[in-house]
């Protein structure tokens, strides 16, 4: 069985290959090869215990996730991917589960950007500069040529040690502003992304500083949490979402829902645009990408960093 | 992280205690001091996957099994026990599920032998050889000077081989008897255990076969399953059950309370003997025991491994 740490995942996979790992689960998800439960949880005081397995044709992968949060030297969410051969059920890998979310979190944001946003995109803003934000801006520049990011965090003070990190990753190459406002933020980018846990939408409710924009959500994961503003869904006719979990989960969907600024039939799984069974309309040229994950991505990329770790030797090998 | 194999785990711990693990889990099921959600399954075509997590004060800890009915090269059931810090939720161990399950089993029936069975107890009938079978053999001689073992299979052809294996375990002192009927087996023996996955009573209707016996049921663990005949329940006023599950899950408790040889207020939790909450009576000398198992027992069994394990430098530690 191969044990893969942070740094193992991170030599044997670079993002991109990461996107292609969720193009293909979102062509798994379009043709229902796959058995994937509710994600399952369980409760014990403050803390959670998340179990999301998946079944694929070739694999069974687990992601299994603790989260604690009151933990203050230890990180609020740990775990790990389990990956069995899907064939006969033995186990083949354990890998490091955080790191494996934020690649998986950061292509899932990456698809949507290699698939919809401008060839000749040179600029994005991040709204949240937690661990998730890190990722979906390593994403972006996997896509496109990036000489601008512009960054935005109600806690500013955490914004210096983020542009280190993300310099480290990024070279020097790329212009990283720490923008005082969410207005000044976007007001140049090309691409929004906004990465938090707000409860109150955390874009300006302003359509002139949306247009022409390719905005993807990433926080919003349950029914109280809200990034998008009325005014993004005023301006787009449609927003894609990466998963049906997301029209019970997301706040982003329930609230412009039951608000009636969105209606159910302009919800469109972002699968159709990935197989070409749908073509983005050409005249829209702002887009709403609402993503909540679902298992099916880890499957992919647990599958992808397995391979690629096999094949380049990579990885602690025990015998279980 | 460690990583513990079958090696490593027969390495860390002996059988007794892996009972007193179990019995642990008796006294925390008590107190109620766990959290345990019903046992969590995916279907994908013929096969399943299992999930069981448990949270206890100390730990959080998760089986997961697989089960592929048709592998022929491969063990039809794999699996690992993931074992993380309850108090931060830090993954600390992975352990070959399999193994863990074979004692953890075992030391279920062997609490049972431990704290009912006659001291003097010289003699124990198996029914069932198979990887469960063994398992109960060494927990029973783990808590009584056996001195005979007496071995039923429907299979006869298999039971050689199941002697070879024992033997080697257990030392040329005790003599194994390879009975060629469940008679011949049960008559001389003073603890008698069923293991198998029989949908009809394996042990015959007769009473004075059974009278002044400890009986351990361990096959059973669905509805359609049934070990025990008409008979034990006509000579037990009470049947002991490790779990509450049981009388949803077993047909030895399903099929005798629809058929009214059995009623509900003489079924007594187990954990109730090994708190000493309830004394056995000492005029009821045939005792009927029946588990179905549950994550409770592997936490604390996954407790004592690992803490054994660390403590002795067994094991093999992976940075994750």
């Amino acid at each position: 069985m191969l044990v893969l740490n942070e740094q193992n995942i991170r030599q044997a996979i670079g993002m991109s290959e990461v996107i292609d790992a969720v193009d293909d689960a979102y062509r798994c998800y379009e043709n229902n090869t796959y058995q994937m439960p509710t994600r399952a949880h369980v409760q014990h005081g403050e803390n959670t215990y998340l179990m999301m397995p998946c079944f694929t044709d070739e694999y069974l992968s687990n992601k299994l996730v603790t989260v604690y949060p009151d933990n203050k030297d230890t990180p609020v969410i740990q775990g790990v991917v389990l990956l069995n051969d899907g064939r006969n059920g033995t186990p083949l890998a354990m890998m490091n589960g955080a790191y494996m979310t934020g690649i998986r979190t950061g292509a899932i944001g990456g698809s949507a950007i290699r698939h919809l946003s401008k060839q000749e995109a040179s600029s994005a803003a991040l709204i949240g500069t937690g661990v998730q934000g890190y990722f979906q801006l390593l994403a972006a520049c996997a896509e496109r040529t990036l000489t601008d990011i512009y960054l935005f965090n109600r806690s500013a003070e955490k914004v210096p040690a983020f542009i280190g990190r993300l310099q480290e990753a990024l070279g020097k190459d790329i212009a990283i502003h720490h923008a005082k406002t969410t207005e000044e933020a976007i007001r140049q980018a090309d691409i929004i992304i906004t990465a938090t846990s707000s409860n109150e939408p955390v874009l300006p409710d302003d359509a002139s500083l949306l247009e022409g924009k390719l905005i993807v959500g990433i926080g919003s994961f349950q029914p109280s949490m809200q990034e998008f503003p009325k005014a993004a869904y005023d301006i787009c006719p449609s927003i894609y979402i990466d998963s049906e979990d997301a029209i019970h989960e997301s706040g982003d969907l329930i609230t412009p829902l039951s608000a009636g600024w969105l209606s159910k039939d302009s919800i469109i799984p972002f699968s159709k645009i990935v197989t070409g069974e749908l073509m983005h309309p050409e005249n829209q040229d702002t887009i709403l990408f609402k993503s909540t994950g679902m298992a099916l991505f880890d499957a992919f990329v647990a599958r992808n960093v397995y391979e690629a770790a096999r094949e380049r030797n990579i990885g602690d090998s025990v015998d279980l």
